[in-house]
């Protein structure tokens, strides 16, 4: 059965670019649907109601003849649906948990602060920032420098986060961290890293976040 | 081939309890090891280097015949691991991914907030909580209460999370959420929330988190 795939997304987002690069690594066609999150596009009472209740992009939809329209939001929930038995999702049980250990590494301990940093300094501006977010700042440093060593370390024994090659934890963990330098992250402390993402992006199919 | 389950585990913590409570419902032993993280058990230089390079527990710890002991960090996916192949996990490629969309959402939406106020009020004491963390009680209290108020919603219209029974996703949620008025949450605002939990401890197996 033939899907057709529809990514609502925006397109500085790094986890939209996860479920795109996803889909370029294993030849998927995927229709765009651009918002501007900034001027709350996902907030409306329609984006709610009819493709994420949760407000946020990106929601991959879903569609096939004779089956009802589907709606999947969460970035590495997406990339595991358009991989699931795909090379990029192992069939060794304890690999494909640990994969999903990495993605949920990501999710709670790299995005939140390398992600967040570079939306607030590069999108919003510093000097746009409330006095709350003001003091996150460091915080959000501090433990985003710590994901990165943690991956850099990882990486000093091994080309990929799990098994042999590329799976979804390279690809949801390259998105934020390939421009960690537009959070004011310097890459240059963490030369594993350095030699990872040039691994990624020397895959066949690759595509660029832009 | 049988294996063998140690957790590295904090009896206090509702990460810890989601990995019991899956195996608890598959029938599945695990032997557990106690840490105090307050005391800071899981930042020694033997538990970095031995258990958890992120100095985090829980750690599910994997033992079988022949095969090298190995580590898996980060609660989702030690269950993940655990019921992989069981009626915990849907066969269905969407319902899995749906499953896992919402494991990631606990993650990133819920955990940092209801958890944490949890963790801050009830075992750190608001008295001894920084100035930074004080400025953040009201900011995670708006996001667990929005995360909760998606759970209900979403329960208004079926009994779990995902398909047809209970999975892995209703396991992730209901860790912190029966737990969440000791952050200050209070759960009569969520009727669907209520019946659901008493779902979930009703199961066949079911252990309470103390």
């Amino acid at each position: 059965m033939t899907e057709r795939y529809t990514l609502h997304e925006d397109r500085r987002s790094g986890n939209c670019y996860k479920i795109k690069l996803t889909a370029a690594l294993l030849g998927q066609l995927i229709e765009l649907r651009q918002y501007d999150i900034m001027a709350g596009d996902t907030r409306t009472a329609e984006f709610l109601a009819d493709v994420n209740p949760n407000g946020r992009i990106p929601v991959l939809q879903i569609e096939s003849d004779g089956a009802a329209t589907r709606f999947l939001p969460e970035s590495n929930a997406a990339c595991f649906y358009l991989a699931d038995g795909s090379q990029l999702v192992s069939q060794d049980r304890f690999t494909r948990a640990d994969m999903l250990r990495w993605m949920f590494f990501e999710q709670y301990n790299h995005e939140p602060n390398v992600a967040t940093l570079r939306f607030w300094l590069r999108f919003v501006g510093e000097a746009n920032l409330s006095e709350q977010q003001k003091s996150q700042i460091m915080p959000k440093r501090i433990a985003g420098c710590d994901a990165l060593a943690l991956m850099d370390k990882h990486l000093s024994e091994r080309e990929w986060f799990v098994g042999d090659g590329i799976s979804l934890a390279d690809i949801a963990l390259y998105a934020y961290t390939h421009v960690a330098e537009e959070g004011g992250f310097g890459l240059g402390d963490y030369p594993n890293i350095g030699l990872w993402l040039a691994r990624v992006s020397a895959m066949p199919g690759y595509i660029a976040m832009d």
